[in-house]
């Protein structure tokens, strides 16, 4: 298999973090995302949702979205498990992936396309243009991204990890808190277990993918 | 086990033709949202998400998000298969969940959250107020969601189902083209692949749910 990745996005991220995780090497190709190629004919015919990351199967099938392709690789390789180990902790962490990408990703997302002048004419993610920036939802994304992080830190408070164990969960909230220095956001100085959770999976070897 | 439910919404829709498409009967609560009952003190402690579906297991935890329920169950009754087989259908089960999600049910519920009265200033999910709405929202939505008709109908092209069988991607985009008519969309009538394969879904005893 062959994984498509962009060194500087959040998205290709999460993979490689996970990756990383379990001690996995897949060969990989870079999509130059800031040279648009991912609109190009070779990589666009694979996945016509323009998106990396994407991971091409040695029959051909290309699979896009990072949680179907980290799914894919956890049931080929199940240890360490990282989307939970049975019944409830695989919905625990299904939900706060959830709840991390609808609060945090896509409030981060929201800011930056709706304000760079690189995603002007292309504000949604596989856009090749027609998609007007909205300005409103650079402060709709602030709001939302603040409540997510208020949301982590109560639920941290005690707790090593967003579920019972290190997860695709707190792999996912990660790459939020590290994008939102993209548009120069960063959790409000008082959520102190929000800080303390940060350094601790920041500090594992595989934050630096 | 006990579901939060709310009849005429989408989201618990798509757990409850989950549950009829594995032969399931859950003690149900419904959650009346017309009356934001999501925010009363009960329900809001249970769900901070403040969404229904939601589901209490018999220890006390409350799992929302549709996704992470339907999940559980799944490890619970794997019978019929909902989520794929093998690590390559489980993949294109999510990958196309996803596509979906994103292209379709967010788009959906753009138009509608920015645009209906109901939900003057909360127009996103969970938001009990604060959140104005965003009238760009119904233009962007609108062309995210004819993108995404006629990408599942170029998927379904000579496909009985949006994955290898039945799934719930096929049960995700059920719900989002009647979610649709919702805001007066539905696909263009030259979708004829998508066409076949609603009258298809639709016709199944689970789409009553």
């Amino acid at each position: 298999m062959k994984l498509y990745d962009y060194q500087p996005a959040p998205s290709p991220r999460r993979v490689r973090i996970y990756l990383a995780e379990k001690d996995l090497a897949i060969p990989t190709e870079q999509v130059d995302l800031a040279k648009r190629e991912q609109f190009e004919s070779d990589f666009a015919k694979k996945n016509p949702s323009f998106t990396v990351p994407a991971l091409e199967l040695d029959d051909g099938t290309v699979i896009s979205e990072s949680m179907a392709i980290c799914r894919y690789l956890e049931a080929l390789y199940p240890d360490p498990p990282l989307f939970g180990t049975d019944a409830r902790s695989q919905a625990i962490v299904e939900m706060w992936i959830r709840i991390v990408e609808f609060n945090g990703l896509a409030a981060v997302a929201d800011m930056l396309r709706n304000s760079s002048e690189h995603f002007a004419d292309r504000a949604l993610t596989g856009a090749a243009g027609g998609i007007a920036q909205i300005p409103a939802l650079v402060e709709r994304g602030q709001a939302t991204l603040s409540r997510c992080f208020e949301r982590l830190d109560r639920r941290l408070e005690g707790r090593e990890y967003i579920a019972d164990a290190f997860s695709v969960a707190d792999i996912t909230a990660l790459v939020v808190v590290d994008f939102a220095r993209w548009v120069k956001q960063e959790p409000a100085p008082n959520l102190a277990n929000l800080a303390a959770w940060h350094e601790r999976v920041a500090a594992r070897p595989s934050a630096r993918a």
